[in-house]
């Protein structure tokens, strides 16, 4: 794919794995499960840039991914969300959320950051991918 | 429709219309336009919750809802959001952002608020409908 990823993005995350329209990445975060869905498109910064038929396909990847990330982590919310404010390049943020986590009931965007040790990032992009 | 509303969302917005599954709630929050989505089915806390038709159904309104913002407010960004950590009905965020207001480039939740008056709700609200 030759999609260039902003480099806030690169800097901040984990490849995970390429889905048929987004590329899957880790935030580098061990504080919360954190996913990013990135949609290997050009020049997208709003969802209402994507074509009818990628839009669809973003929604199913959103879906598969929250199901899965309920699977791997049984939270008790889930964070979906498409901001944009910083890193205009088109990304969706899936957080896996307990009531007991470092920010709950606030939003995670702009809280505590603790990174992953290399051994623990393996494993999760491993059960994620 | 005999779905209730969680109060908190009651108390701080206005109603603006119903759609095919959600119904429209305006935040009463003039510093940013900010629309909420609620699908009118009960027992909803995640997307996953939805069966299929309905979430084929929620993306496509979240799809024009954030057309018709981008066109009545033309904002550099629209920020879209399914949290519920406070409010577990699942319901969706759609805020339109500027580069001048309160908040930015922070997302709006936890931030400053600012009630609209009678007659600016009034014109939000003829204007969304």
């Amino acid at each position: 794919m030759s999609v260039l990823l902003h480099p806030q993005l690169k800097t901040d995350t984990f490849f995970v794995k390429n889905l048929a329209l987004c590329r899957v990445l880790l935030m580098n975060n061990a504080l919360y499960p954190w996913v990013i869905l990135v949609p290997m498109r050009e020049h997208l910064k709003e969802i209402t840039d994507l074509t009818a038929d990628d839009y669809a396909l973003l929604c199913k990847e959103i879906h598969s991914m929250c199901t899965h990330m309920q699977d791997m982590w049984a939270p008790d919310k889930m964070n979906i969300g498409a901001l944009g404010n910083m890193v205009s390049q088109l990304h969706i943020h899936l957080i896996a959320r307990f009531e007991k986590d470092a920010a709950w009931p606030k939003p995670v965007w702009g809280q505590a950051s603790q990174p992953y040790t290399k051994d623990q990032a393996q494993e999760v992009i491993q059960r994620l991918a």
